[in-house]
């Protein structure tokens, strides 16, 4: 259990000045008490929560499965701290709540919600598939959704990053080192998010001035093994830069092309994108776009917060950022 | 100059109600102290401001002859308003600041903000051809744009209406009413805004599996003087139902159908965008895409204090909501 001590020893500050901060005294600075707020969440001193006597409450709903969130650093539970870091500083109490697709069936959002006494959601890891996704549509309880958006209801808010803006850098950081014929390799497209990430591509592209028609894109089957067959297709037609819908993508590709005796980048650079905690690990290291995972917790509470105040956001996209590391470079002529 | 007394006697409550809310007292309830700031604000109490020392600062920077928001109710004014009412009450002072071209040419925006010591700005009515826009592609003072976007710096966001979600619904509602071939009428392309919204046009008919090409589309020229000329084209092709990139498009052409001769909505049935104040009064009243104003303002204040706390949101946009009135109606076969 996390005392004050153990928060004062992390920051190197006194217990006296962590209770202040605790206790919202007024001779203390704001950005100081937002760092120690913050770290008493991430530390888990649950007595914040306690101390506001009793609390509003909130929920993540997180699909079983499709999004891992239980070790530091993943992706969702760094957006879950990021959520975490705001919600519970502001008074809320945050329960993290595993659904899956039968407990989804077996009882309709707006009960769960009800039942449960939540004023709002914080949804992640949601597939098309997923039945309360149909529930989203005329649901009144605030939902904020990662990575998925549900056109006109005003009760629920779409978060994530700038996907357009993301395939804007990869592509203009591949036409910069000189490449003109760039692939892109997607999952199936039966997530909103790889809808948007392959249009966010086509358009790269042409405001790049560069040529790119279906004919450049493969989709991988649901277990990916027609990645060997994809990936000699594009390089038949002379693609010297790839593009992966994710990172995993990214690192099946670096693993076939080995297999193949292809050299990375030397003979095709390849752009990943989440920049997830592998990334900057394999090798060679991955360049990708990266999503800045706390900061897209924020702006998922950003979003709650304005939901339950009926400021009716729809959308809260992130800047997206380009890391540059070892796999892409400049194009040689063959 | 507003006193307490007149706050709480516009809300019908004590004076002492009214001072526990803005000396942030704990016996009140959250809403009932939100409404009462709110109403402060918009009142024009200022003491709020003296009351909490030296305020931080922001501004809302307004390009002059752009944007009206002298007046109640103006979509300039209501905007600023949203945008006070979420900023004032968190401690921070905000100067509205007129801007024309020659102020931006004479200095930079990151010398202008520092030298007048504000932290964030709110831009309004800003064009793709002002100074400054070049200036946000590398600042470092946060800075939101009303219906701009900067790609790609981490300390500019754009605020706006959901316009893809608003031309859905209006393409949806004249689909509903039995019209097919649907046209689209657009100021000139020199803003934004009015590239995004012909884009959002287009997408809304695909996604509604109606045809339209570039020639279901008219551009008036910069006084508009080609209104009849573009009005009878699309007429000559067979257009039931105009779609009106903004409601003073809308009016003209209301205007112009009287002259010729048609009836409106009989003969061509129009939606606007905006739902700007005269929309609901003119005739016949104006079926539209309402932008939240005072919300959208209110957007405004969160995406620049997420980008102040270094939460780089890019884009935050609002729900459209569609406003049905007396200028559509169900198609009559001709």
């Amino acid at each position: 259990m996390t005392t004050i001590q153990d928060i004062a020893d992390r920051l190197g500050i006194s217990k006296g000045t962590v209770s202040k901060a605790l206790n919202d005294a007024s001779d203390i600075s704001e950005s100081l008490q937002k760092q120690i707020l913050e770290t008493a969440v991430e530390m888990g001193y649950t007595k914040l929560r306690r101390q506001r006597g009793i609390a509003k409450r909130l929920c993540v709903l997180v699909e079983k499965d499709k999004l891992v969130y239980e070790e530091p650093h993943q992706l969702g539970y760094d957006i879950i701290m990021g959520f975490r870091q705001m919600a519970e500083p502001a008074g809320y109490a945050v329960d993290i709540i595993p659904i899956d697709e039968e407990m989804q069936k077996s009882t309709s959002y707006e009960i769960f919600m009800l039942q449960h006494d939540y004023l709002g959601s914080f949804v992640l890891g949601f597939s098309l598939a997923d039945p309360w996704m149909q529930d989203f549509h005329s649901s009144r309880t605030p939902a904020v959704l990662y990575d998925n958006q549900i056109l006109s209801n005003p009760a629920t808010a779409y978060v994530g990053i700038d996907n357009e803006e993301g395939m804007y850098l990869a592509v203009s950081h591949l036409k910069e080192l000189g490449h003109q014929r760039i692939g892109y390799l997607s999952d199936p497209m039966g997530s909103h998010i790889m809808q948007l990430r392959q249009n966010a591509f086509f358009h790269a592209m042409e405001r790049n001035c560069l040529l790119a028609g279906s004919e450049d894109t493969g989709h991988l089957t649901d277990n990916s093994d027609n990645i060997a067959q994809e990936l000699q297709r594009l390089l038949q037609r002379g693609t010297t830069a790839l593009i992966c819908s994710h990172d995993q993508i990214a690192r099946a590709v670096i693993l076939q092309c080995r297999r193949l005796g292809l050299r990375i980048p030397q003979d095709l650079s390849i752009v990943g994108f989440d920049d997830l905690p592998f990334s900057p690990r394999i090798s060679p290291s991955l360049t990708t776009i990266r999503q800045e995972r706390t900061e897209l917790g924020k702006c998922g509470y950003y979003a709650l917060d304005s939901l339950m105040n009926n400021v009716s956001i729809g959308t809260v996209l992130l800047h997206a950022r380009l890391i540059v590391r070892h796999s892409t470079v400049q194009v040689v002529d063959r």
